[in-house]
């Protein structure tokens, strides 16, 4: 392999002219030296020696990434992002971990990640409390926590990178309401995360608009589905029944995910109700696979890549200013209308609405 | 933290005695003092030093995984399985490379792994071409390729790991022949890749057996469909056009995996084709997504949680005894029947074929 001599040799500069290449301190050098340095490290096909690096700078070029489960393709296409990001433009690896939401798991990771010498880790875990990203940031982590929104308490050092879960709730509530749609309800596994409290709280404020009119029962997975993030297709397609069985029957449903969504049109195709004649759907997320599913899943879509791009930037020049002041940054979402979303049935044919004597 | 000394305390041992169970050197202690201090490491919730355990045993306790995008919920399941048999088993984090079939990236990858003190990878790439993990594993790397099965060359130093792709594409083409089909079709992206030609050899075989009743054409994504491993099911979206327009159509479709299956219903729905009524449908993966489309996916599961449990112990084992010779395991699939395939409408109603004079 190359080394740093051979491609000072190769651009005819010295070794230290090359170092301060390879760690961006180009201020002293000419544009010229700068790109006979840049072509003579392209041509050796020229990598430093990371563990050499690391002892200088005690950095290791990794970016931790937790996610409750990359067989959830909404976190998969995350990883995807943040990892391109990472790569192209730090030439940062990334260290994964699945969590699945636990938060003794977060923790060990931190731990792992602290100890492999990373100071930089990206979390996707929506949970209420956030002391064990805290204790890690005081421990040297730079920590970016993904889809928990703002409000978090002044004295925070965690950085936050969020879609508008609020407008999310908003925009697909008010997607059902303009098809004509007059009882909704919102679908949520158990367990409380921030990211799903502020959607239901957009949804809840779109349905109480128009002096009542509405309703929006929020819907929570039965505790006796033990169905984890990999299985939320699985928990969708349960929570079919408790959707059939609601008197009266909601004829738009939001979910708070598109797996959910997914699992929930085909188990309500399994009892016989039809999407959108009988139920419409609205997903969350803006999975590529909502397109693809029958029929086409109408979602509230996440700006994922310029969201990776900004956890991943962020992490890492907190990483190296630890004392900027830690900041929330929220992305908008945009819904995506296809096949799974149409006029209630009642709103075609109007029937009286007549009750037994 | 709680320090080794704390452990050794708390336990009532010497701290080497912690050292040797940490390390797994347990053949000279009592099983009363290994479960004594087992209890102590729990109890304080000690976790070693990575760096100081690097340092001394020069490895770190950390796996690469390569795969082509995780974004293909395939690898995201698999990077799923992978991690909790690399983390539960032997306390190992990984580090994950999207590649994209990319042999330069892989390439790259290799040098960073090196450079980190990682010793242990294991790469889905199913390139044809493996040189450069050959490379990788002469530079000191334990190599582990998934799905390129046996018929490497005697010298290599790579083990390999696959489902029999060979049955995958034999099953799947039985079963299609088992429903009446006789005209069948094999879809793959463009781009070759060993484990594709080892389906298409198995569903061949299947094809010509019985005296040359059946045809079966392997139809490939057009070249100006530049879809990666990420976009797998707008490529089958596209490629609907290039089954509809064959004559004679085909009357039941392989895929070489499921994405590309799920693409295809979608667009073969849009050109007012039926699945199964018109073209029956089998997948390969096995993803539990497919369970969830409309209709149900048929599809010829691989063992995932087996073969990623059975990749990390090997590339770890390797990772410390470098003279293993190399082995290939290999996994059975298994079909799913689902909706996707019924019998040929043909079959149902049988027609003269006329020709015009």
């Amino acid at each position: 392999m190359a080394t740093i001599h051979d491609v000072a040799a190769l651009a005819g500069v010295s070794t230290s002219s090359v170092s301060n290449v390879l760690n961006g301190r180009t201020e002293k050098l000419s544009a010229e030296t700068f790109s006979r340095v840049e072509e003579a490290i392209r041509s050796l096909a020229f990598r430093p020696n990371r563990v050499a690096r690391q002892l200088k700078t005690g950095h290791t070029p990794i970016l931790g990434l937790l996610v409750p489960s990359t067989a959830n393709p909404m976190y998969g296409q995350l990883a995807l992002n943040i990892e391109a990001a990472a790569q192209t433009r730090f030439d940062y690896r990334l260290l994964l971990g699945n969590t699945h939401r636990d938060k003794q798991q977060e923790a060990r990771m931190f731990d792992d990640l602290l100890s492999f010498g990373v100071r930089a880790v990206i979390v996707v875990s929506s949970l209420d409390d956030e002391r064990h990203l805290e204790e890690a940031v005081a421990r040297g982590l730079a920590v970016v926590s993904y889809d928990r929104g703002a409000g978090s308490d002044a004295h925070s050092r965690v950085d936050h990178v969020s879609p508008d879960n609020y407008q999310a709730g908003y925009l697909a509530a008010d997607h059902l309401i303009a098809h004509g749609h007059r009882r909704l309800a919102f679908l949520v596994p158990g367990g409380k995360t921030v990211s799903r409290g502020e959607k239901i709280a957009g949804f809840r404020d779109r349905i109480s608009r128009d002096g009542g009119r509405y309703s929006g029962h929020v819907v929570q997975g039965q505790v006796s589905q033990a169905f984890g993030d990999s299985e939320l297709a699985d928990l969708g397609f349960a929570m079919a029944s408790q959707v059939a069985e609601m008197r009266p029957m909601p004829t738009g449903v939001v979910t708070v995910n598109d797996m959910l969504a997914i699992g929930l049109m085909s188990g309500l195709n399994g009892l016989g109700l039809r999407v959108p004649e009988d139920v419409s759907i609205v997903g969350m997320d803006g999975l590529p696979i909502a397109a693809f599913v029958n029929p086409g899943l109408t979602s509230v879509a996440m700006p994922l890549a310029d969201m990776a791009s900004a956890m991943v930037e962020r992490a890492i020049e907190r990483s190296t200013q630890p004392d900027l002041p830690p900041a929330d940054f929220l992305f908008q979402p945009a819904l995506i209308a296809r096949q799974s979303v149409a006029a209630p049935a009642r709103a075609k044919k109007p029937r009286s609405q007549r009750t037994a004597p």
